[in-house]
């Protein structure tokens, strides 16, 4: 029950936390040949934002991360990337929180621990869309999937925390190979190449995307997909592990 | 005067600073064919460490990174990078420290906030090896560079801050071409390739590095080095703003 920003009842003072620093993390899904993340929006208000969350004084960060994104996929054991610390003062604005606690029947004073500037670690994880169920709590009315062309505005930096999380989650797609994460266990090569040409935003040449992934020895072939047809099937590949 | 985890002198509550967020610094320059590191040694000990602070309050993040390598190298608008946040639990040890502050006299209760659990930022910076003034202070006897491949034992977590550095920086050589930022002004191809071959601790083929770093625009030609004789000169090159 560690809910992002407004959870009163366990811990209203925020004792158990390390103060002053929060995890926002961009969760990444792939379906319908576009790139999804998960937002949650706020009860009682217009108000979108990333999940998020904070640190036990007695947990690792990687573990809090775990922990946070666990709490609105349902999923254990993702492919998180720590990708960037978001530290400017000017993304300190009280405010907008300070309403939706009032909204939610808190009287807040302006020295409560959730209305203090926060540091913020950004994650992003990539999960299988088929396999999350989006978890809403009794402060947020709403988790769901959203294109990441049609991203609404989102409380403080949120939106430049999602084009940063996505450019650095182009640039690590061939150091890291970390786009099967996005995809069912079982997948043909064009499933594969549509995933790195929605990340990428630009068509890729099938006979070099192919022998380029195929060559790095990282995937397995299993069997040939059942189309209903005996002939031209795909491949269906899995990841290596 | 912010120093690195005890000045005792200016805030010694350190009610100024974010509360258990730490900044270390994993300062690169190149000389003798070596990539070094600026390392710090406490007063009274054999403890070594990296050069580090704290954020203040009031205190953009990054502006608290160039500040803490400011204090250590004497140089403004030094090329940063910020490139991991370190949150394990395990990093949080307070016995040497608490040694050290003892050692200068000092008598810190358990609950003395620089004996807290801290999470660290880690950056690495880029620097002109010839323009660093290493600056010690009173609280540290000794800043000085040391060759990346005869780092001593350092405090905490922090040899694997530098593995972690070194790494990102190999990652980012070509992504962000960053390397200039560790050369003179005017440089010669040679030089240009001795460096990328000692970060990345390979041999290059000259001609393949050459064309690629020509072709990328990014150089404009200065003059030719003068070497004392007429011919073969090499010509000097200087990264284009």
């Amino acid at each position: 029950m560690e809910d992002r920003q407004i959870n009163e009842a366990n811990d209203p003072a925020g004792k158990t936390y390390m103060p002053g620093l929060a995890i926002d993390a961009v969760v990444f899904g792939f379906h319908d040949r576009q790139l999804k993340v998960l937002l949650m929006q706020y009860k009682k208000s217009e108000i979108f934002a990333l999940p998020g969350g904070f640190i036990h004084k007695d947990e690792n960060l990687d573990t809090a991360a775990q922990r946070v994104v666990c709490q609105r996929t349902g999923l254990k054991d993702i492919y998180l990337e720590q990708f960037h610390v978001f530290g400017e003062i000017a993304r300190f604005d009280p405010a907008p929180l300070k309403n939706i606690m009032m909204a939610n029947g808190l009287v807040p004073g302006d020295d409560h621990w959730l209305l203090q500037r926060f540091i913020s670690v950004g994650y992003y994880a990539l999960v299988d869309f088929t396999k999350v169920t989006p978890m809403p709590d009794r402060i947020f009315d709403n988790c769901a999937w959203y294109a990441i062309t049609e991203i609404p505005k989102l409380m403080q930096d949120h939106n430049q925390i999602i084009q940063k999380a996505l450019e650095s989650l182009r640039s690590d797609l061939d150091n890291k190979l970390v786009a099967f994460n996005l995809m069912p266990v079982e997948f043909t090569m064009n499933d594969l190449q549509t995933l790195y040409e929605t990340i990428l935003d630009k068509k890729l040449l099938r006979p070099a995307f192919q022998r380029k992934m195929l060559g790095l020895g990282a995937f397995e072939r299993v069997a040939k997909k059942w189309t209903g047809g005996a002939h031209k099937a795909p491949y269906l590949y899995r990841f290596r592990k």
